[in-house]
């Protein structure tokens, strides 16, 4: 079942813009222990949402009452994903927006996805996905409801037996053979990767999401006297990477072993993890993930 | 009321993905006497769509048996809108489509909007929008759910008392000052533009929608001997041209009297209209809308 603007609801009416244009955000927030991780983060993310797309947003304490009488209802778990949609509610035909949108928050609380061990002590494979993200500056960095590009790379991945992909940035119109593959983040992750002990992660600019664990890491690192840099990085630089890993609000740090790229035909092996274990000591055990990675 | 998958419902499942990802497509026809105009151009591009997003499609008969339903319900009016918006229906979280999607196919049916008849004798005033579309070939051409670009578009509108925007490719990324703005379509209109006799119109390749009505006055230029040329064209190119018209499936072919650029800065006023004329003497009849404009 569902909360929409705190009542106990089934369904939604189908005038939605939510539905009909993606006119929208969500989070997806784990709960451990009825506390909402790294909830500070979430809700930045939620404000900065809404004002990219002109969006009203209710009270923070509001939505906080929403989401945990979502969660009594399901006798308050000690392990789960809390996803809210916000939507700019019912409108007519037509893209312009109503002159008093009533904006509609939907909550619904989600079974814990339990982790495969093998997958952080021996890392996992990404492949490089041929579905790239098309930079638009106007909606790079949140997270809004318009995912196609995120639908049809996971696609690739059925395929292909991974656990991730690598998405680039679309290439450029007018392309001569020369332009370079810029990377850009995972389908439902963020991307790092360490090159002479120094952590590196693509800039959020033209597309991509901020990530909440992204962001944390970006202070945890400077707390622990990691060199870091964010900027425009291309697929190359990862392939010549020592470490690679992959963060999401739900699974923490993933530590990669492998990525396939070529369509398939050319793969890269990882053997180092001894920046990515550090960090994730600091975060995986909040999230009740391992991180004791194998280094092989 | 809704039709959902040929039954009478008021609401859908929050677990939809349309509403998560815009993860689906959608129509706009106009229902004149209880028929579908262009419905085959509609059909072919619902069959583009599903393709392009490995969607499945209901048959062809079992659709149009679904939409006279809902128009039934409402009394077939002798004007109507019939929007069909096909998901891939409820999932989990995560972008990963179910292994066996059950789609969604959702019928309503909206007022007929009466035209403005000043709109079309006098021509439409429209802006350059700063919202920019960006190029994504994996989904150009198609209707999609994912349209924050117009959602934003429509939002700069509103400010500015334009009946239409003029959306322009987005920059390259590593843009210099000498980047060309291309120009693509209208907010929720393809852009036609006639220079020297010549009848030109964008490509529809990375961004943009392939109109019904667009594919329909290819044709028809070709049969009234227009030359005609579709490529990628620079906001300056219909700056130069003798006359602008707009197309989409519910207004017709709506010529443009004046565009408004830079910032709202500067002006360029059109005063032909003849190749509009003859085209819509041809088109707008058939939707009920006016084919006489003023030349100035």
């Amino acid at each position: 079942m569902t909360w929409i603007n705190g009542q106990f609801q089934a369904s939604l009416p189908v005038s939605d813009r939510g539905l009909a244009y993606g006119d929208g955000i969500f989070e997806t927030i784990a709960c451990i222990n009825q506390t909402l991780h790294l909830w500070s983060r979430h809700w930045q993310r939620l404000q900065q949402g809404t004002k990219q797309l002109s969006l009203a947003l209710p009270e923070q304490q509001t939505l906080l009452n929403w989401i945990e009488q979502a969660l009594a209802e399901k006798n308050n778990p000690p392990l789960a994903v809390v996803k809210i949609i916000i939507t700019r509610g019912s409108g007519g035909r037509g893209y312009r927006s109503p002159d008093q949108p009533q904006p509609r928050t939907i909550i619904t609380v989600h079974p814990w996805p339990e982790h495969n061990a093998d997958d952080y002590q021996q890392g996992i494979s990404v492949m490089v996905c041929q579905t790239c993200q098309a930079p638009q500056p106007a909606l790079a960095g949140i997270k809004h409801l318009n995912r196609l590009e995120q639908v049809l790379a996971a696609q690739e991945l059925s395929a292909n037996n991974c656990r991730e992909g690598l998405m680039l940035e679309c290439l450029p119109v007018d392309n001569n053979k020369s332009a370079k593959k810029t990377v850009i983040e995972g389908i439902s992750s963020n991307l790092f990767f360490v090159t002479r002990g120094r952590l590196l992660t693509p800039k959020i600019t033209y597309s991509g999401v901020n990530g909440t664990i992204r962001s944390e890491l970006l202070e945890q690192a400077q707390a622990l006297d990691i060199p870091l840099a964010t900027g425009r990085y291309e697929l190359q630089d990862v392939l010549n990477a020592d470490e690679v890993f992959f963060t999401n609000s739900i699974f923490g740090i993933l530590p990669v072993s492998k990525i396939i790229y070529q369509y398939g035909q050319k793969s890269r092996h990882y053997q180092q993890r001894d920046v990515s274990m550090r960090l994730a000591k600091r975060l995986n055990p909040e999230l009740q993930r391992p991180c004791q990675f194998n280094s092989l």
